[in-house]
């Protein structure tokens, strides 16, 4: 098989505003660069031709021509007779040691180990085994004492929820994928938070959704107006939110910003993705709120999304949705050509987990406590003109820089031994380039040597010219 | 939210050859009823507008409208100002009383209660626990044991294969909607087989795919010079087969039918998803066989879809694939956005069940073949004119009448308290009606009693006019 090519439409985006204090050229391949490098392109895709590309990119073929043979001179592309130009990592040459994986400081993922308690749930769980052994074991809709448990809760959250109202997915990330496939047709329009989670905006192109941003501010949060402004215009199938402690700035919704939201949603037949997958997660939100769907009055415009993923242990394949009955319904049954169901031991293990899920939250609470305290204090004595995000809750603190240099400061930090995400991963077209999101699940010592490891690549990074052919874009 | 509508497309390839003896409108409106009675059709969903399904089924308005009014009277359409035709299910009127899922017997999938020695296998998992829980938990290409386990199990079977050729999914099921996402654009085509596995079409059609048959004749299996010329004239990006006990036939694919078909799509670039989720369950096939991707000399163009769903247990979510490790890192790059890995716990507990995997199989075995048994002798007893197509392995019998009575047969046999697949399911558009799916993994006990009400039903089936309105298709 031909190595794979990224569509056009992919790339562009993935650009964003590419040019540079340079020549086009070199910034062009500047930013390709940074992309091989940081993961967002996969070394072994190929690109389009050069005259799609030089089309698309409003530049002429000579432009192309000579980004391209910059790449291809410094290592990042092979050229093959009649194959294209494939992406490469020069990882032999020294122009670029990349330390193994293994070696590596990794957060760029918001993850963290298991809490205490689970391997003793699961041998709870093994004495309720045998009686599903008798089964065929495919759950389509999820154990019945696991959904009756999340109805009980949704109730005593002020969501009156039924058994009928839940299905159990494969985690939260299987949610979102199966409303996507499920709920979407090709050229169905989806707003999307930006910055926001670029797993789901993925979800939603690959059911080919169109996406439509909407704003959510470090400081600020949401603009309700804009957002009523989105749906009134573009009348989207979809809208996917992430009302407490959105990942990646840790804002929650006022009571006003749900109130909008939803009535303008309902009264243009939208329904809300509401991802609360983190929502439990709070270490010292100021103001409390309500669940999204609680502002729901008919009950048919929010859908909510859980997870045991983000607060019990990554490892248990189990989400969760909870909709009306008749979405679920539709949900259940396109089940059937895409995953046959969550796993019947993980959700015995997530069942035993919830008696007793006060302990799971106050264990993560004060993890994420400290974390957040270490990262304010790393901040202030190694990165003093970095600004941090206010964080009360989920799983991720936004820090700004004053200056647009998240993509260099990441390759810069990776060359260092810290993995971590740089802005514009969160972004839908290359924006937040003055951002990076730094996950609290990482330890209080890993995060302080994170931003040491930070501020010294920062020294790199903003000298520039200091590497020929590098531009800080 | 408004109920579902059901694309005209869909419902013009459900009916398929609707017209009968009767009036085109009793004709539709009872091939619309049959569906809706056997679950291809979920009450709930809306037809179409009349002028629309007169456009598509090439009929009057009138010829619609009188059909609607039909079903209407007959409680299966409920029309509601301006939301349409909405098909329902007339429970409590008595003219038609349906079973309770619970009280029936169920023929309709072929599935059946895990193996002994899970429970043992899952307390010998929990040793190996502790060690992931330190982990995040998500394993996106599987647990690197079982992969190499999957690795040296097809190393052994004659394909020479690594870890790296291997990621471990959400069961079959999770594997092939996996496959169908990453691999396929909107517009593609992909061969399957007809009759074939009616899921892994929808999971196809999902990626926005075209189908186009390729039979699988009960007796004499494939014919590979209609595959080869599919793959020449439609240049397909995908071709799904299952060249082991195929579902719902139980054919085998020949030594020459295997070596031509692999020769054809690899000149073409057709990757060939071969299914071989049952391809382990022998009874006593007659002839040896090597695996499809022995036959892939370059490696490029078989992609091997395994599980230990129908070994094992079903609710063990675990699935796999094999292919080159370019595909691979295609498919696990994918997932980010999909379920995010398989469940810990239930891989490692498959890992666990390969140690004894033989007993697991020869379990198996013994089942099937007991009822493979008890069908051909309750046929031969109860319904002599009925065929049995060849069974030596697999899960699955395929059964042949002399007249196209399958889907009013399995209504009948639904009011007798039997759940059973009419041939129809396993079409493309509404073919095989004089054919029914056995399931061999149910017990010789169920499959006698489904026998006699079967030939019960029969009885009423091939009568025809008994029942006002109802026309055998």
């Amino acid at each position: 098989m031909a190595s794979h090519q990224i569509p056009i439409h992919q790339l562009t985006s993935l650009l964003g505003e590419w040019r540079g204090p340079s020549s086009d050229y070199t910034s062009l391949a500047e930013r390709v660069r940074l992309m091989v490098i940081d993961g967002r392109i996969k070394a072994g895709a190929r690109l389009p031709s050069e005259r799609v590309m030089a089309e698309h990119l409003g530049i002429s073929r000579t432009t192309v021509n000579s980004a391209l043979a910059e790449l291809r001179a410094s290592g990042y592309v092979r050229s093959r007779q009649g194959s294209g130009s494939v992406l490469d990592i020069p990882g032999r040459t020294g122009d670029l040691p990349i330390p193994q994986a293994g070696d590596m400081l990794d957060l760029s993922r918001a993850t963290s180990a298991a809490v205490p308690g689970v391997h003793a749930a699961a041998e709870r769980a093994l004495r309720w085994l045998p009686a599903r052994l008798t089964t065929d074991g495919y759950e389509l809709s999820g154990l019945p004492a696991l959904r009756e448990t999340l109805a009980d809760r949704y109730t005593a959250s002020g969501v009156p929820t039924t058994p009928e109202n839940i299905v159990v997915t494969s985690g939260s990330a299987g949610a979102i994928s199966l409303i996507a496939r499920t709920l979407l047709a090709p050229g169905d329009r989806v707003i999307v938070e930006t910055p926001g989670y670029p797993h789901s905006n993925d979800a939603f192109r690959s059911a080919g959704a169109r996406l439509l941003p909407t704003i959510v501010d470090g400081d600020l949060g949401w603009d309700a107006d804009e957002f009523a402004g989105t749906v009134e215009r573009a009348l989207p199938t979809l809208a996917y939110v992430m009302p407490d402690f959105h990942n990646p700035t840790s804002r929650s919704m006022s009571d006003a910003v749900r109130t909008t939201i939803v009535d303008v949603a309902s009264r243009h037949g939208t329904v809300i993705v509401s991802d609360e997958t983190t929502a439990e997660l709070d270490i010292d939100r100021s103001e409390a709120t309500l669940p999204l769907a609680v502002y729901d009055t008919h009950g048919n415009t929010v859908i909510s999304v859980g997870s045991a993923s983000k607060t019990m242990w990554g490892g248990l394949r189990v989400g969760w949705v909870r909709a009306s009955s008749t979405i679920i319904d539709r949900l259940v049954a396109a089940r059937f050509s895409f995953d046959l169901g969550a796993a019947v031991m993980d959700q015995l293990i997530t069942s035993e987990l919830f008696d007793g899920f006060d302990e799971v939250i106050g264990y993560r609470q004060e993890i994420h406590r400290a974390s957040r305290d270490a990262l304010a204090n790393a901040l202030a004595r190694h990165l003093p003109t970095a600004h941090l995000h206010p964080v009360e809750g989920g799983v991720a603190a936004w820090v700004r820089f004053d200056a647009p240099v998240s993509s260099a400061l990441t390759v810069a930090a990776r060359r260092r031994g810290l993995l971590i995400g740089a802005g514009p991963w969160f972004g839908l077209s290359g924006e937040f380039e003055r951002n990076i999101r730094v996950p609290i699940t990482a330890t209080p010592d890993a995060i302080e040597r994170a931003v040491a490891i930070l501020a010294d690549a920062m020294i790199e990074t903003a000298r520039p010219g200091r590497e020929a052919g590098r531009s800080v874009l």
